[in-house]
């Protein structure tokens, strides 16, 4: 079995937003390298959701676990994905798509607060 | 010197959502309890930045550093917040005021997707 993950954003009109997803993605890839690593936009920009899970499929995938990559739940990760995911999914019965709650509250988000914070304390 | 964090979302129409911030609020007053913490809102739900900029003042803050609880920088982080910022600063001239980057990445961020990436995994 190979697995993916399709990290999902939201999706800007501003390039170097859309970019920070590529940057985080290259960064779970060299943590997991045995998986496929893809990128979505919620909108806005390409690629869509669709076409991300077409890439993991395309790749050999037969089982993704799309990530919402947004702070908190709300509407985006709990409406609008889903049934994005729900409408690529249906093209590909014999994958195995699992949909993860978005980042949330989680202590080493904040341990990374306090680091940012600590950086732009000192005088 | 009594040092404060000003922790500053997007705001939201969704309590939910402003609720989060509070909830990551506690976490960070747990890790730093001899500093003052307080939450604000850019926009759509109170408290905004000034009244938490009031609030850490009120709380005895000498020091403040405004952290962007965002996941990347755009026009809310380099523009909107510092504004807002130095808006409210004006009225507190012997407070020192900084503003941090937003979160980023952040290898810690990365092990919070692989963590929620896994646990949607599990059959």
């Amino acid at each position: 079995m190979k697995r993916a993950i399709l990290l999902v954003d939201h999706g800007s009109r501003r390039a170097e937003a859309n970019e920070l997803l590529e940057e985080v993605a290259e960064c779970v890839r060299q943590r997991v390298p045995d998986q496929v690593v893809a990128i979505a936009h919620m909108e806005l920009a390409e690629p869509d959701i669709g076409t991300g899970i077409d890439a993991c499929v395309g790749a050999g995938a037969t089982k993704i676990v799309v990530h919402p990559y947004f702070l908190g739940p709300g509407n985006h990760t709990s409406q609008d994905i889903p049934q994005l995911v729900r409408s690529a999914a249906a093209r590909y019965p014999g994958v195995d798509i699992a949909i993860s709650p978005p980042l949330g509250l989680h202590e080493r988000i904040v341990e990374v607060i306090l680091e940012r914070v600590e950086a732009a304390a000192k005088p």
